[in-house]
């Protein structure tokens, strides 16, 4: 089946026996898993009436789902229909934009209860899950969501079933160093999330750099109504960003305060992607990518500190401080690390995760660093960094070194992640595209024929070119 | 008007009188019925403070809407987006799905009101209603709305609103048969709302059977940008199902459990559909009609034990099978149902309602009939299976027999009402199209003039055919 | 770069350094003001473990956090994409829709939260903030878009801004004006929302008035696509309309009554819209404006009494006047306040926002006035309407009367304020587009180049006209 065309050599892209073993292998693998190690937690199962009594609950609404659904469901919208969706701007990618966003995360998620529930929620040789665990692994794919961004549209779904499986494993390490040998701060994950994943997705398609995919240049464009399309992705993020950034806090002032924290920052981000994307085009036209991208950058930046005692003013100077970052890098970064360090990022996620993430462990830092007795009050101050046990003694400053550290300790887990699992993935055995049928769903999807559909010059390796 | 045209007669499709005079009537009968029979329940009326104080509740908290309300707008949502929007993937009849859906569902809600009102609600001849009714509302329309799937593109507004005041109808006595008589569980609804909406649905478009239909062939198939509006709906019920599966459960763990095994079992399903979905294609490509609608199949397939100690494992594994069902379904039953049954299942609800359906209610009876003491506490055995008052003496195998009888009986309802409903929308009264003009917005909807519009072979019977 | 085209003088509408100047100028006074006035509410601050000790509570759960946090990612929802996507239905302009609704409402939150926290939330010299506070910012800006819809396409993001200015200033004087002086009860906003802020855009696009709008008359229809685009954003208005009208709410049973109420408006308005849509065209045909449009009407016409007891068949018969009115006015007011009136209404705000909006402070007028303690409760009579302090001696008809005042006093802050607003926009500094180049998306955004692009005629005054 394989044929010579064009400069390059057609690959064999077809998913028949690879995509179908994979998934079912794994989903087996997952079955048994969960037969030997999950199990509901106190909250979620029927024994729930006795715990009640023992803790001297007097209501059902201690339980933790009521604190913690809602906020768990805008995460879901945020992981299937957010990302899926702003990734739809190709004007010819959009089943894999939102397909492969929704096979990955579908994986990914029950990876991460494990891997999640094996470093927190092991007990007695059981992972006792409840609402905050789905929070949790919806949070751990969202940076294979990221990463997908970098390299959408010029790999495989396998490829990307491999990658999850490896991130989603060095994002749980990550995590376990961060919060629980460090002992940082970072509720809306701008380290864990963001920065790690950012740095990994940009890691692995520095590796796969693929020199030839001006070929696929026509395709890497939107059309009118797919720009539409990613903005139904842009608003699903942009408006649940507070409860992906108050979803896990303690209950309470935590949770209240992170929301409040992100919706300014978030507001004052359009105000500036607006203004520098109209200030960086000849003609002060907006450009559609930015409004996109650029304006959620505000919601990263937060993702550290929102718990803390911020304060909204403080949000609106890191929102509108990352949505200038984030806008000027569409415009100058990109191309930059396009054409001088090889690094092809579909998405733009530098600008949109990787920046603003460490802006966000930086701000969470100093956040941190400054806070008083003063500002939290006594136990609110104690609550907040959970200064309890053996970090009793831990001053703002000394956890502000800390903070610090998650970030770097995030990059390196990144580059080297992303290195190895990089090399991984260029291995020609998982069906990756060539570079001129990149960016094209015809490669992977069954497509309807449009009477659009001979506009897109697809390459296509089933049908003898025309003489 | 009517005119001889091609080998058949051009049909009154002409909705201007018809139309308007049932919906105004039929509004005019609920306005009048509600008069007469509902009022608000306490915890919605403004005597709840004295409710309040005699029921010793210390905080508004307690007020069930707090309970329910969030998974209500759930719930709402998939009922209105995710319905309407996924049977948006023909390429015109895109208005017919959002707009008809609309359009019966909001009818339907109303009379669902009365109708479980009168069985469920009613003391002192008032139907006292509060949130937990207005999700029973939107689960009964649910059913309707699974029945419009097999029927879709080739019914008038007029039928489907007589459909649905019929369907209603039936759903509401099945409903009280299931539950109140046979005391058995369906929080989510796999045999009261799937198991009888889709084998209702079959029925009614067998009834219906056009053997003519392959006239309208060319407008069966969806368009690049149809398939990703109906992606819109298909993530918004399979985010929201696990608030659909638990929104009527008990308060407290029932809820939390019943979200947990949803979303354990849609993850799975999604693995399974896009391996089959690979598999039985020549080529190995995703079809989208599979991710669309198999992915969900994981959601109906647990409606009835998920709020049962199902276990996550137990969910990974129902929800994996019913991916396989569901995809094997429509590259095999689907054409099999029409060319030797004369099933015309637009759809394919068979696939994604009616066999998962089954399923959900198989697996509802085999996990009551494994049930124990031991798995469920003392108190959780009870509270669970609601072992209470007449049911005391019940046993696990007793009500698992219950349950196994619950399928019969829905199924029994939905052939038998099916078969009658099919009948009364034969009469030759209700302007439904001729089978060249299906599939077809122009027909009932003023359609604006795309530069594509020509593209569209419209057998427009309002203007004369070119020479 | 200005050039005589046509018969009329080619604009300046680049905002390369205006509209920057604008936001960049704009968000440092907001960064400012909030350093100065804005701190987090008790619930929001750290210093919440006091507190709660304090005011004897028990749980985490009396935070009102989680008594409107859902409600509020409802009403958030609305704004940013119910608002955004309704008004995507122009075939050319959905950049502008989604794009200046969002600048404007990410613009304006900020500024109301200010202003109304000024008149509502002012202690000790600072602005409390806290959920409820949110959720007022974005009713606020909700009139804001609503304004918008009447002058979509024809205006530049500069005088969107200033008007956002303006009108969330007038807005916060008005409602003070109601709910402080006047004592009224409207927290759906029937009048301080619909009522003020869509004659304000009446009267702002009055003063607008283009007389050769006819030129772009070929880019005021819908496409095909763009129909079921706005169709997302009727769909999310209507379903979460239930938790607008009761996210301000007393706690309990009136925003467990609201919600009912406005779930029965709106199912009922349905019915009444698709009727006179039907009816009203000579084919019988339904129109996607009116199902668009006037399904929401019954939102609107039960703002200010959904709290009140209403009673649910009540909201039917208020959801059937409003379809009813409001489809009408689509089919015969709106062209007559063109052609008569030189309103130029894109949206129609005339038939969803102001109509119904009237009608829903009469209703809450007469039905406050007919409010008597035999329907409330002895205390739900003075807690639904506040009779406490310097209003305990208040009657129900007295309120009914100053019900009444509150249209009044909005109609005349709208049409003094649009006047005087109508007036700064119009000066020749703020770079909006000549009449021919109106509802085009090419004006102030980067758009792609669609193989259609040439069927949409722009008249670019950038590029020469061909000889």
């Amino acid at each position: 089946m394989e044929r010579q065309r064009h400069q390059g050599m057609a690959k064999n892209t077809s998913m028949r026996w690879r995509l179908p073993l994979v998934c079912l292998l794994w989903e087996g693998a997952m079955i048994v898993l969960f037969g030997v190690f999950v199990r509901f937690g106190a909250e979620a199962d029927a024994h729930w009436e006795e715990e009640k009594r023992d803790m001297n609950l007097t209501s059902d609404m201690e339980n933790d789902f009521y604190f913690r659904y809602p906020s768990f469901q805008d995460v879901h919208v945020m992981i299937f229909v957010g990302f899926g969706f702003l990734m739809t701007f190709l004007k010819r990618y959009g089943f894999g934009a939102v397909g492969f966003n929704f096979l990955l995360a579908a994986f990914g998620i029950q990876w991460a209860l494990l891997m999640q529930g094996w470093f927190h929620s092991f007990k007695d040789g059981k992972i006792l899950i409840g609402v905050e665990n789905l929070i949790n692994a919806d949070f751990c794919v969202g940076s294979v969501c990221i990463a997908f961004g970098a390299i959408l549209g010029k790999t495989s779904p396998i490829q990307l079933l491999v990658m999850t499986l490896f991130q989603v494993t060095l994002f749980s390490v990550n995590e376990y160093i961060l919060l629980n040998l460090l002992h940082v701060k970072d509720a809306g994950g701008s380290m864990t999330i963001h920065t790690f994943g950012a740095y990994f997705g940009l890691t692995v398609t520095r590796v796969l750099y693929r020199p030839n995919l001006e070929q696929s240049k026509d395709k890497q464009g939107s059309v009118y109504h797919s720009d539409l399309f990613a903005m139904i992705g842009t608003l699903y993020l942009w408006m649940y960003w507070p409860s992906f950034n108050s979803a896990i806090s303690d209950h309470g002032d935590a949770q209240h305060r992170s929301a409040i924290n992100t919706y300014c920052s978030l507001a004052a981000c359009v105000l500036t992607t607006m203004a520098f994307s109209s200030m960086l085009q000849k003609k002060g036209k907006l450009d559609m990518v930015h409004i996109q991208n650029a304006t959620l950058a505000g919601g990263v930046a937060v993702g550290t500190s929102a718990e803390m005692m911020l304060t909204p003013y403080g949000s609106l100077i890191v929102g509108s401080i990352s949505g200038i970052v984030s806008t000027v890098g569409y415009v100058y970064f990109t191309p930059f690390l396009e054409s001088r360090l090889h690094i092809q990022d579909t998405c733009g996620i530098h600008n949109l995760h990787a920046m603003p993430g460490l802006i966000g462990g930086i701000v969470g830092a100093i956040t941190a660093a400054a806070a008083t007795e003063d500002v939290y009050g006594k136990e609110g101050f104690i609550k907040a960094f959970d200064f309890t046990g053996a970090y009793q003694t831990r001053t703002p400053s000394i956890q502000g070194g800390f903070q610090a550290a998650g970030i770097v300790v995030s990059l390196l887990m990144a580059f080297a992640g992303g290195a190895i699992v990089g090399g991984i993935l260029k291995l020609p055995i998982w069906g990756d595209a060539a570079a001129e049928n990149c960016f094209e769903d015809g490669v992977y999807w069954e497509v309807p024929e449009d009477e659009e559909s001979d506009v897109y010059h697809m390459h296509n390796p089933d049908k003898p070119a025309s003489p």
